[in-house]
């Protein structure tokens, strides 16, 4: 699996290209090769949520084309990061998930918006522009099946059980976690409310810290393992890390702490509300 | 509130006594005075699971006459630790929590029982002897609502959902997690599923270290508040550790991050059986 910790692009195409040598560098044996670059850009281009509608798309339009044929050509999953979404007169933040071949796996859009404020430090509104998405998005591959959020979506640990209990054993997250929010808790989410009360791998891809930009990303993008270590992180710059996911090592976890068997479904449940 | 990590007594009434000084330190003023020592003595004197059912007691017993009338005595809330319980031929977990008037307030049952295997490290078969609990366990203070697990529980987020969801403010699991447990998971899943996931705060009171036992106590009583950021913590050692619930900050971090109000009722939800 590769991470990568991108440098913002001033349009969405140059990151994809700008890391085709990484989807090229071939066959990974025993690897698990999905792909998760984090773009976003219009949060760190302009960085005020009215930018979201400026820069939005369709989908498909010119930047999940280009995810598309980057895909194809290196015939990796590609979890797109995220871009506005224009779709009937709304707007989304969205994950596009492309197979070897191509085609749209699945698109998420986030189903939580990012609406904080931290007096002195941050405030932000996305839904000030944004609506939220209204579906869980998990894709097959033939190594495992995948649960997909972004960003914000990671503090609602239902999103994670729900993708855990469907048979997830990894969970991507393109996240940008800002300078507050980041070191406290972009970490500790993924090895704790994630990974390690689920067992399964969490991979998330960050944009890299820009000090200049009025929204800074945390950066940091990592993998971490069913027992909630981190098993590769970049830094705040610009960075591509790789991390196997190793079932075995997760059906071991699974097997010494089993946590799974051992829920109490006749007390409590979490469920989609469509599954009741 | 106070912390106890307290060095496995010869037999429980020691601790209560040992520590009285403790709950007679006068009224905190603007403290909230909810003490929980952990004992499990059974676990730490002899080990092995088939020593529950020698060292249990029924409820009200010895034990927990002692820890009655030492709330009583000091006008505290007193979360008891826990110990092994006979009721009707069948043993539990239990952890009796008593109210400054002495009374027992709630009798919790480990619900989720230690049964785990990893290989070369440990083994635990909680269920071979013990029973578990079937339900949730909170009491009422004049200061806040607060949920009571132990120990292994606390692995399982759907508990402190549940009791975040019903309005406790104030986690707390005595616990005795051992030397491979412990370091990798003890304080992240205070500071991760519990306390950041639910905005609440979280206690856990866990025995002093014992290198000479069969069971080694990993230590570290410690209180987290809902930022997940451990603002006391015990070493391995005998030791009171005190922190201050602050339901202000508490508040304070609910609307900066309100991801109570954000959650997508509409589309998951984590409930008891019972509730539906």
């Amino acid at each position: 699996m590769v991470v990568v910790n991108g440098k913002t692009p001033s349009f969405l195409p140059s990151l994809v290209w700008k890391y085709g040598n990484i989807y090229t560098m071939g066959p990974h044996s025993g690897k698990r090769r999905i792909l998760c670059p984090r773009d976003e850009h219009s949060l760190q281009k302009k960085v005020k949520c009215r930018f979201f509608a400026e820069y939005a798309e369709k989908i498909p339009g010119e930047s999940t084309q280009m995810l598309s044929e980057a895909a194809k050509e290196c015939g990796i999953y590609l979890v797109g990061g995220s871009i506005p979404e224009e779709d009937g007169g709304k707007f989304y933040n969205t994950c596009s998930v492309f197979g070897p071949d191509g085609k749209l796996l699945v698109k998420h859009r986030k189903i939580h918006l990012f609406d904080i404020d931290v007096p002195g430090k941050i405030r932000f509104q996305e839904s000030e522009i944004l609506s939220p998405g209204n579906s869980l998005s998990m894709f097959e591959t033939p190594f495992c099946k995948v649960g997909v959020g972004i960003c914000y979506d990671i503090r609602f640990a239902e999103l994670a059980q729900i993708y855990a209990k469907k048979g997830c054993q990894l969970l991507v997250y393109p996240g940008a976690f800002n300078m507050t929010t980041g070191p406290a808790h972009w970490e500790l989410l993924q090895r704790g409310g994630q990974a390690v009360d689920n067992q399964v791998y969490v991979a998330t891809a960050s944009p890299t810290r820009d000090e200049t930009a009025s929204y800074v990303a945390w950066g940091h993008s990592s993998v971490v393992n069913p027992w909630g270590e981190v098993i590769t992180k970049a830094g705040s710059e610009e960075a591509v890390v790789h991390a196997d996911i190793d079932l075995q090592y997760l059906a071991d976890v699974r097997q010494q702490i089993p946590i799974t068997l051992q829920r109490r479904n006749d007390l409590y449940c979490v469920n989609t509300v469509q599954d009741g």
